[in-house]
């Protein structure tokens, strides 16, 4: 089994729109309340994902000691927009953008709603420290930041980030 | 489209038995805390149904005026059982019997769990006021009683009913 690394930096200019070569809308939300499963009073979370045409349904179990158990339904993309508009946590809508460059491929996510305005780029690499070309437009790492996870950008969108969390 | 009458009863006696030609184990139960759902906190439901060898995720809106949405996803019976682990609200056993009598199919339901001990007997009917051989294990019409519906079973189980609620 290999083994991905991701690592996630800003982006300083649009200059990657000219090298994008797809472009796959996605959106996801939570059917239940976060807080809920987070209090232990519901042991899963089912989540609605779409990815350009297809669509899943997430159901994820609340993590118990190591175990935690995953469950991933297929679902028709018309069901999942209708689910999505029932969601009530963790709604998130990005375009994501498909832009080779040196070998690699870098996913250019332009995140749209409450956090339109944020643009990272993500690139799957085989070690933390596995060589790659740096495209001109990128920009600071933020790999470890975690208000950049799409839950994170749920509960505290991009629009009320305040001005040193837009570094 | 067809209508159907769905009536329902006890059963005086164990004479059923004789006559099952196929028994179908059936499960539910809910993923979602259903007062959740009841206070609007939660704008869907999501139930675990094993029916035999298939299994189902159904995913219900919360009625919002006339309207309500249904989504019903098919699902392998391993993640089923699993999924009904996790299960916090509306959790209901049973073996259905198929029982054929009289040029009708009654399902025999054989509750287990908090519910042993309850067993009813439903048939299907094109009219409210259908003829209908009886047979002679049929006892008590309970319908329109709400006691035995499967989400009030689950919330109020034979195992803690009354006298008088048995009646």
């Amino acid at each position: 089994m290999g083994i991905e690394i991701e690592r996630k930096f800003l982006v300083t200019s649009d200059a990657w729109r000219d090298a994008a070569h797809r472009v796959v809308p996605m959106a996801q939300g939570y059917l239940n309340d976060l807080a809920v499963v987070q209090s232990g009073a519901q042991n899963a979370s089912v989540r609605v994902r779409i990815e350009g045409d297809v669509a899943f349904l997430n159901i994820k179990s609340r993590e118990l000691g190591a175990s935690r158990q995953e469950f991933e339904l297929p679902l028709p993309v018309d069901d999942a927009h209708a689910l999505l508009a029932l969601c009530v946590g963790g709604r998130v809508e990005k375009r994501r953008h498909l832009v080779h460059h040196g070998g690699h491929l870098w996913e250019v996510d332009e995140f749209l709603g409450d956090n339109a305005g944020l643009v990272v780029a993500e690139i799957e690499l085989d070690a933390a420290d596995a060589p790659f070309a740096r495209p001109d437009w990128l920009g600071a790492e933020v790999t470890e930041h975690s208000r950049y996870y799409n839950l994170a950008l749920a509960a505290h969108p991009f629009r009320d980030w305040s001005a040193s969390e837009r570094g």
